[in-house]
């Protein structure tokens, strides 16, 4: 019932774009949402996906395009007439403009600058060179910006006027520059309405606060736990202002963070995968991350082929390999995951590892000892044997504080070396604990090879 | 040498504490910030922390528990005289109040509230019977109404005088509503200041975008996406205004969604942890969730107990066992973290697990079958045995193809059934795709038995 009507956004979309019914197409897509038309968009081919946002006003195909996470936006973007799409660039907003630009080759990039708005495109070339997650690269050039000489009336009738054409957003502020372009206060929009208009802004404002381009993420998240401000000025070596980075911007960049940790951590790198990308394009991505991990694997496993004798004498010890292997993976990865969150959270510091260990160790152990006793019962219940009940789950046990030790760390020493800890951990994790795990129960099953063995 | 510095916060605060001197450490935390004041924090004692927030003023005490994550505010607060945390909760904005109460166990709660001001508990009581994810929990109470009879200058004044005394916040809008309470208009600041004073605020409202209090996380962030607002009013049943959810909020619990999804992906569930809580605390949390995945872990491991003749003929499978159940783990992770992602994005609905059953399927068999030549490669390489590789190879790559057919689909049957895919994903996965890998490995070679036998 219900794939009735989710199917018909789409075809709807296509027809309406097909008739050229501009009016109609942007009146239905308002109708559906953002997220929906994103959602139709989706389903179309690239000419019926280029017909569609053609067919929108430049302002409603920027809207939308706006809405679409910026790597979808780019692919979407990057297949257009560079004249269509610099009409729809013209009409989104500077920090949008450069996050799409960034996503795209710099060939298909630049051809689309040569098409946009001189003005337009000289922001957005000074933007797309910072990188994403700073200030410089979450900053908008839209701001209300005046000279500390002028008085609050002339300030008030200026702004109701771009008010009235649209041209300032929401933000309820403006910035105090000197002639030179130095930022020298802020003032609200309070403090505008509440003061005399004759009194000049010198006046009235207040000193700023503000953060320099290279700012990164986590200091700009620290600004605004610190700070209830809707948003920050930005300004550059000589304290010139440059642009604005909005509270929401940050909290966006922050999700998109966190989205692209979990997905790393999961094995999808080198960007975003949605379903619909080519096949060939996501098989690719993804055997990049898997055919790394296969010649860890291999070397792993490895371990294994040096015991093949004791193996053969004790054939059930295979059954509890995979078990130990992937029960070490899992407490690790918990302790990967606690590791993330508190760097996120900066309540641990990258040098901190030692601290760290110290209270993973604690736990390991606890976890490791009901673990070990838990597959040594179940292998003595099994084979009626104490001592392979001895080996699995003495080398479980083992293993279990061997494995939380390096998922606690490793997320540490890898940010200490600027490794991404959330694409590398992963890996590093799995090969140790899998190779020490093989090693510690064929290891502890030859010390005791008289006793474990079975016929 | 950082390590001096950074250990200096905790040791101050302690000091500061007890030395009674709120003046100078309410300047001493604002110096270092609420983020290393947290941290910090984590480092005393529940006896020194009840010190420090104690001794701060209330409103500073508050301030700082607000940044502080919701569940480790509520364990602080939690352990804290009744009537110094109710002192504390009473400066606190409501939705927070009762973010931080809905972590608490009911008893400690409800003797907090009995504590607090009576109007601050009534609301509160009210907010904290909405899910933590939905408009009605993460609204406040905190906002400026005001009757449609009354002039725009009658409402300029009253809105003047409480911004004097900081009774409300940065929001530039109010509601306009009607004798009975029913929510009826909204205006924004520049409304207000652009209009004579005279008007009536009948006259000027523009109707209101509203949402329910049973509204859902995902229906907010739709509702944000397509309205450039910074916060919408709830409604009840009755239409009648009982709060605002500010964009922000909506942003933070996104995040906080983000992270509580990957920590649950990595097996840390029932609550976050934080390395400084109690050792036994964060054993057992962690080991209720291994617990369950050595038992998935046995029964999926049981397989290859059926199959020990055939091993014991060729042991050099017991190499490829692990490999193959890796592997597979991977792959299905992937799509996995591709079906969260794309859930997330509300680019698939849970009803199209057909149509994603189908994307992964292609990739699925693409990466199967480069994968399984690799290893096939690898297996006839080290034994010289070409029925070996075709085995191994021929067993992953079917696995790879059922892994992603699970890892795509899981997901979304698991949010059909209302059950968290975060958590329960993983081990459904690991477990079906190491029983079916162990099954195919084993299968493949008892069929091709005299050629995988090896002395």
């Amino acid at each position: 019932m219900h794939t009735d009507t989710a199917l018909r956004p789409w075809e709807a979309l296509k027809a309406l774009a097909e008739a050229g019914d501009a009016k109609r197409l942007e009146k239905y897509m308002s109708a559906i949402g953002p997220s929906e038309a994103f959602r139709a968009l989706l389903r179309l081919t690239k000419e019926e996906q280029e017909r569609v946002l053609t067919t929108l006003p430049p302002v409603e195909a920027a809207d939308l395009i706006e809405e679409i996470p910026e790597e979808h936006a780019a692919d979407i973007i990057e297949q257009m007439d560079a004249k269509a799409a610099a009409s729809i660039l013209n009409e989104m907003e500077s920090d949008e403009q450069a996050d799409v630009l960034a996503e795209m080759e710099e060939k298909d990039a630049a051809a689309i600058v040569a098409e946009m708005d001189p003005e337009e495109a000289a922001d957005v070339v000074e933007l797309i060179r910072y990188p994403h997650f700073s200030a410089g690269g979450l900053m908008m050039t839209e701001y209300s910006a005046y000279l500390e000489n002028i008085t609050v009336g002339e300030a008030l009738d200026d702004l109701s006027a771009r008010v009235a054409e649209e041209a300032v957003g929401q933000e309820a502020h403006v910035y105090v520059v000197s002639p030179s372009g130095a930022l020298v206060g802020v003032l609200d929009l309070r403090d505008l309405v509440l003061s005399a208009r004759t009194t000049p802004l010198a006046d009235v404002l207040k000193s700023p606060l503000y953060v320099g381009a290279e700012t990164d993420l986590d200091d700009l998240e620290e600004f605004f736990d610190r700070h209830d401000f809707h948003a920050v000025p930005v300004v550059d070596a000589h304290q010139r202002l440059i642009g604005m980075v909005r509270r929401s911007a940050v909290e966006e960049a922050l999700t998109e963070r966190a989205d692209q940790d979990f997905l790393k951590s999961q094995g999808i790198i080198g960007g975003d995968e949605i379903r619909t990308m080519p096949v060939l394009t996501r098989a690719r991505r993804r055997l990049s991350w898997l055919s790394l991990n296969i010649v860890l694997n291999v070397i792993a496993a490895s371990v294994i082929a040096f015991y093949e004798d004791t193996l053969r004498a004790a054939i059930a010890l295979a059954v509890f390999l995979p078990i130990v292997s992937d029960m070490s993976g899992c407490s690790g990865n918990q302790a990967v995951a606690v590791s993330m969150r508190e760097l996120s959270l900066g309540v641990v510091k990258p040098f901190e590892a030692l601290r760290v260990w110290l209270q993973e160790v604690s736990v390991g152990i606890i976890n490791g000892t009901v673990l070990g006793c838990l597959i040594a019962g179940a292998a003595w219940a099994w084979k009626g044997n104490p001592y392979l009940g001895l080996v699995v789950g003495g080398a479980l046990a083992v293993n279990t504080v061997v494995a939380v030790s390096i998922g606690g760390t490793v997320p540490l020493l890898l940010k200490r070396m600027n490794v991404d800890p959330a694409v590398a951990s992963g890996p590093i994790l799995t090969t140790v604990t899998d190779m020490c795990g093989f090693f510690l129960v064929l290891g502890f099953a030859t010390i005791m090879l008289s006793h474990v063995a079975m016929p």
